[in-house]
């Protein structure tokens, strides 16, 4: 069992597999040698998508959501419709190479090939997760920072690529570097208009009297943000316990005078908001430990 | 004489020169093999930055100006200073390897690094141009597309790396394909709040009443757009010629009222636009000619 493991996935587009032609496939590679050239687009120009899955108990957690959202954001950025298929196949692979005694986090990420090229690639990567228990019950501070995007962004500019999870992430990093220069953990981006959107890497959740919130998406509130696969599975749990999950379009004002907030997301699960701008916020020790129980324990 | 160059910029920081260390270098490599490791951040988070460079008769054009850019993009992303004399000599390199008889394009990138590292990576990819000859003189047609940020966020939410060539140019494509899926060959951004911004990848000028205007960056105008290396060499000619350059505040309809208005970036020098949004805008191909002549026969 080594530390880490990769997968190249050499046939990432579904219609690969065309009549007669050889079964798209995927192989191991070593993640520390060099496997990408430089004119892969990943590389230059942050063009393609990717997915952060985590494990536990070898169970790759919330797949086949992954594999969907995978296939919304190809959509987003017009790459070919991936085979979802192999990258399952692909994701299974390496998990099998990953000690199953450890939580894990998997990377699959789906770029538009190298330059000038038609033919996109794609890797699954897999390594050990931090150990996320302290944080999980301790909680994070967070900043509220400005995305400059009005919350309809994604009808309106829809080439802004709100709602795609794409390679191109040097904002989100910017923005966490912010919040850790003003003595915060995490970030929470909020619209020019004003409402609440979603973390660096994750989704917001805060319960109100009994009610468990999210700021929605498209589909639901209009708001052009990343459609949470975590935040879906905690939603079933929340429905499961009569905490009426709901989608709204929420000010900082309803977050700062929430009775609970957290960060939720693959890897790190549902991390309490402890404050808030430098304001201590309050924590629901229960609630955090029941939804993180949940969330550890699937097995799809 | 090969097609295409690499070089691989192992010392890319400055602070990697530290007394008694190895001098900081660069070795040729294959840029038809991988080169890069999957977790490098340029490829999983587009998470550093860029220059382009063109490349005529053997001479890299405004090699000054692109170092000092590089820089101050390094700068707005909390990367290390890079060592800018490395980065020249490993430029200078790569045009030695490259035919001298055709025009070329460098693409200096410089990483973050492996992920959980604390070392740079940094490389220069030199290629043959396309033969720009003719757009150069017939022009683009472009669309107008909202960036979905005030024209001052640079001043007031530096985290979203207005300003800097960031390797996240996800959005940037996809203008570029909206503008096809239009009918059109390229892409002026306009703020949120009424502003002409920039191209894609390239500035903007246009010509009123005979002065030759930009839309200007966060330290004239207070517009939160790249800083054009070409468009600063078009200013140098035109102060020359008596054209009075101006940085300007401009919306759309001062935009569609000039006598003749271009693109202008690395690789493809000043390009005419010839239509906006569809409607014809009248060509200046004297003037055209005359940029693009400077700007061919710059020697540094």
């Amino acid at each position: 069992m080594s530390h880490t493991a990769l997968v190249i996935v050499t046939g990432p587009a579904a219609d690969n597999a065309t009549p007669g032609a050889p079964a798209p496939g995927f192989h191991l590679a070593d993640p520390d040698l060099p496997q990408l050239r430089v004119t892969d687009l990943a590389a230059s120009r942050g063009d393609g998508v990717f997915e952060s899955i985590s494990v536990i108990d070898g169970h790759p957690h919330a797949l086949e959501a992954h594999l969907n959202r995978l296939a919304q954001s190809a959509a987003i950025l017009d790459l070919p419709r991936p085979g979802l298929p192999v990258w399952e196949a692909a994701i299974l692979r390496v998990v099998e190479e990953l000690d199953p005694t450890r939580e894990a986090s998997l990377r699959a990420v789906y770029s538009r090939g190298i330059e000038g090229g038609s033919t996109p690639t794609g890797w699954v990567y897999g390594a050990p997760s931090p150990d996320y228990s302290a944080v999980r019950s301790a909680g994070v501070g967070v900043v509220l920072l400005d995305r400059g995007y009005r919350h309809d962004i994604q009808h309106t500019a829809p080439w802004l690529l709100a709602g795609a999870k794409t390679l191109s992430y040097a904002v989100n990093r910017a923005a966490l570097r912010e919040a850790n220069r003003r003595g915060a953990d995490d970030v929470i981006f909020v619209s020019a208009d004003g409402y609440i959107l979603e973390g660096a890497t994750s989704s917001v959740l805060f319960m109100v009297a009994g009610r468990l919130l999210t700021p929605g998406t498209a589909e639901t509130t209009g708001i052009g943000i990343l459609e949470g696969t975590t935040q879906g599975d905690v939603f079933r749990w929340a429905e499961e316990n009569n905490l009426s999950p709901t989608t709204v379009m929420a000010t900082p004002d309803d977050l700062r005078g929430s009775d609970a907030a957290w960060l939720v997301s693959s890897s790190r699960h549902a991390v309490p908001i402890r404050s808030i701008d430098g304001q201590p916020h309050p924590l629901d020790a229960g609630i955090t430990s029941a939804i993180n129980s949940y969330l550890a324990g699937r097995t799809s």
